[in-house]
């Protein structure tokens, strides 16, 4: 037996907390003329980038923040949001990105709640952030993002960010976290119902799943990646840490929108983008507007719903790669991925799709992922059928959520995260969703997956959203209530046709047993809200 | 201020050691059927390499190793050592691979050294084991490792490998480290001078140059990689855990030759390999001989020396691309990639070659990286003139060095590690070795490179090898004497005529003042030992 602990400790040569913003500094020293950041037509190096970034902490430092103040930023997709990745940290304080779309007192919820000390707001949202003000006791400091591709708006802060960063010194010597375990930043969810809960993101996580993304879709030296996904979704799903390990650049989009993304990728050599299935169809909608969009094969990773066969279809004819991803904002964004097997390559569409529609496996840095009885943390026989919930364990995971303990214990009873996703695991090791906890219908003892006859209602031609919640039964205890939307274009299809369309394709006693037409109410996020369907349901 | 002690601690859902032997675990569920091991006509799934190794890992624990105790391995690569790996940590016991070409006793005083409990070794290496073991008063438990491919030897163990391994379960519920600062590994330094010091790599470690490797080379999936390092040099530089992540196949060389070389890469499809400049000699003589290897592009990684030109330039005609990496076993292998630019590739090829030579810039793994006065631990200008030491500080830098507190804590003087090496920074920030310490030529107060004189050397038609050390002298101190081995065809060439040829490339002050013809005398790991000519210059 050998004794190391007297000779081996840790010390400043071998022992440095992990942090994703020394992969900024790195590439600013390696690639210092190399285009980090395009924006209209601006254009910043990472020599650049890192300078304003160091900026932004050294103006922070000098407006006295530091260790656990958290500063707010509410903007689009932009230079300040990508410098406050940064830039923030560096000074030692924790970055909070609020999603624009929220509503006044959902922002004022979550500045109290965070107790922000600043808030960088873009001008362009100042009627919103006004009146999220007007609803605060102990105001922030305000500081107005004036983006020359912005619309205007009234200016509410004490000064521009370009004014509050010049007040920094380029050179500032930022800050490295004092222990990995120390928070980066912290993401609200926008729960469909209830209040947002604020999820804590460290160094330590940061780090590995920024690496994670880069190993998990074999991202090559200097991508240039398309931001169609809102940096304040879990910060980009990491993102803008990820691109700085590969010298990448990103191009920024204030609007995601079918010409802009067209023109974006046509005009800047897009590799790489993310983005949910809607992003995927303005992409379809925008190659049949205006033409392919590139001769190169582009990558594209999109989570929140499996990819539709049909757009994977269009996607792969338009000259994309389709990898689908899965996360939640408790696991810094995506922590599972649908590893493609060469072989599948032979498969026809439909079934490459319902490949490409599992989530999948772990990334490299998640350590373990299961599929189990959230009671007795039993893993379900991978038989593709039996429901349990998805568990999470291992670095990628958030440290809990802000100033409720209660919330944080409930996440992580039992040593494992409760994501709430309720899943099977196919013989293969894969996992695929099959609902959330709560969207479960149980109606004759039997567990039905709402996912599952949304998948097939949106086989049907002219189906555009399908949302499937339980209805009170009092025969089955819950039946099947669908709620549908049907294309501009659809032929006068009824309840009766669609339901015999499911029949004819599920077991009988999934299919819906009422179906509802119209517009299906959305979160600002673009959730559906089925919180509300369930009302309406229950009203019939 | 926010205060986030009290919810926000570590648990097991959100945080686990790093350990790089989780990768075997997670490609063996993704991709149990893909081929992990290629050892002549054997070929290893990954479900099989994770089951051997856990197999390994059951059978260890059984004969009573665990935690702290060491276990040698002395083998050619193949799949036991790639077991090994894996095996040897997941029983909780540290992996100590010797290198094969030791004599005996330095063998026995590596096992004594560390305490080893096992000794697996090869049959082909009786000869010398036996020896050594004679040399041991607490012999360890002898294994024969009894390779068809190999040439056969005496068995002196208890067992085969084999054997030995189906001791154990092979669904044994492997041992993750308590804690990732737990030692992986020790590998004992080949010091050109004295006693070998003991390495020590932790998991951490481990695991951020494991991923460190696939990053900074943007190794792709499945990645086909062929064995020419060692695997007793610093782990074959984390690379039996990288190839891992990425769920690649390694392919194994017993021994390292053209024929076998060229053989391996057209029957495998090799895309990877990493080996020293004279295995990029031995492809270059084998495309001669044997044919183009590939139609596809193969990737080449290199340290040790710099590449020559003319290396590069045959390399890329045959179809490979180099990279230069630069490290040693205290940063366990490669911390330091030379970057490319894309720029560059529109130089001429002596330039490339001259920005290749370069070591370059620290991996995305290291946290800093710089050449600086060693007393004063100021970093040297960049001005790619005035010389300093490497040194590294970061996670991939070692535990310290086996029961040696002094040399460790000499090694970490000033919270930073001392690599010994005599460095550059230039202008870029790229850093390009001069020397070692102890090898620099003084000269009339100036410091001479015996590195540069060497590039000069090797730039004549007529050397093949060339070694430059200080020769004692009256009126400058020292002068630069030159070692030198012509080629067989060499044309009957000079010292009057190596001199001028290096007056006319250098500084006058600079070029050799001696030139010696004849063999350079070698380490057993194909060093040039230089204070066996330091010995002979003092006595010309």
């Amino acid at each position: 037996m050998i004794s190391l602990d007297m000779t081996l400790h840790k010390n400043d040569a071998n022992f440095q907390p992990l942090t994703p913003l020394q992969f900024l500094e790195r590439a600013a020293s390696i690639y210092p003329d190399r285009t980090a950041i395009v924006h209209g037509t601006e254009r910043v190096s990472y020599r650049d980038f890192y300078r304003r970034s160091r900026q932004l902490a050294s103006a922070l430092t000098k407006r006295g923040l530091g260790a656990g103040d958290i500063v707010s930023f509410l903007a689009p997709n932009g230079p300040p949001m990508l410098e406050a990745h940064y830039g923030v940290p560096m000074s030692g304080a924790i970055l909070n990105t609020i999603n624009t779309r929220l509503d006044a007192e959902t922002i004022a919820y979550i500045i109290e709640h965070g107790s922000s000390r600043v808030l960088v707001a873009d001008r362009e949202l100042s009627p919103t952030v006004k009146d999220a003000l007007g609803m605060l006791r102990d105001k922030p400091l305000v500081i107005d993002i004036d983006d020359p591709l912005g619309s205007g708006g009234e200016f509410l802060g004490e000064c521009s960010y370009e004014a509050l960063r010049s007040e920094g010194d380029d050179d500032f010597e930022w800050l490295k976290p004092a222990d990995e375990w120390d928070p980066i930043s912290v993401n609200y969810t926008s729960g469909t119902t209830g209040r947002p809960k604020g999820v804590v993101f460290n160094h330590r996580g940061a780090t590995l799943l920024s690496m994670g993304n880069v190993l998990s879709w074999n991202m090559p030296a200097h991508p240039v990646y398309l931001w169609t996904l809102p940096m304040f979704h879990a910060n980009g799903w990491a993102f803008p840490w990820s691109i700085s390990i590969q010298a990448g650049t990103h191009v920024c989009l204030r609007k995601v929108e079918p010409k802009a993304i067209h023109d974006a990728i046509r005009a800047h050599g897009v590799s790489h983008m993310c983005g949910a299935p809607i992003v995927m169809r303005m992409i379809v909608d925008a190659c049949t507007s205006f033409g392919p969009v590139s001769e190169e094969r582009i990558e594209i990773a999109t989570a929140a719903a499996p990819p539709p066969a049909a757009t994977i279809g269009a996607m792969e004819e338009a000259g994309f790669r389709v990898t689908h991803l899965y996360g939640l904002t408790e696991t810094y964004g995506p922590a599972v991925v649908n590893a493609w097997h060469e072989e599948w390559d032979a498969l026809t569409l439909d079934e490459r799709a319902s490949q490409k529609a599992r989530q999948g496996v772990r990334y490299p840095v998640l350590e373990q992922l299961m599929v189990a009885d959230p009671e007795s943390l039993t893993p379900v026989p991978p038989d593709g059928e039996t429901m349990g919930e998805v568990m999470f364990r291992g670095n990628v995971v958030m440290m809990g959520y802000l100033n409720d303990p209660d919330a944080t214990a409930r996440a992580f009873s039992g040593g494992w995260f409760h994501s709430g996703d309720l899943a099977v695991t196919h013989p293969d090791g894969y996992i695929e969703l099959r609902d959330r906890s709560k969207d479960i219908i149980i109606s004759g003892g039997e567990n039905i997956s709402s996912i599952e006859i949304e998948g097939v209602l949106y086989q049907h031609p002219d189906v555009s959203e399908a949302s499937v919640v339980a209805r009170p039964d009092e025969k089955w205890g819950e039946s099947p209530c669908a709620f549908v939307t049907l294309r501009p274009d659809a032929s006068g299809v009824g309840s009766a046709e669609i339901i015999e369309f499911c029949r004819e394709r599920m077991a009988h006693f999934k299919a819906p047993r009422t179906v509802v037409f119209g517009e299906l109410p959305k979160t600002s996020t673009g959730k559906v809200q089925k919180f509300l369907l369930r009302d309406r349901a229950r009203e019939l």
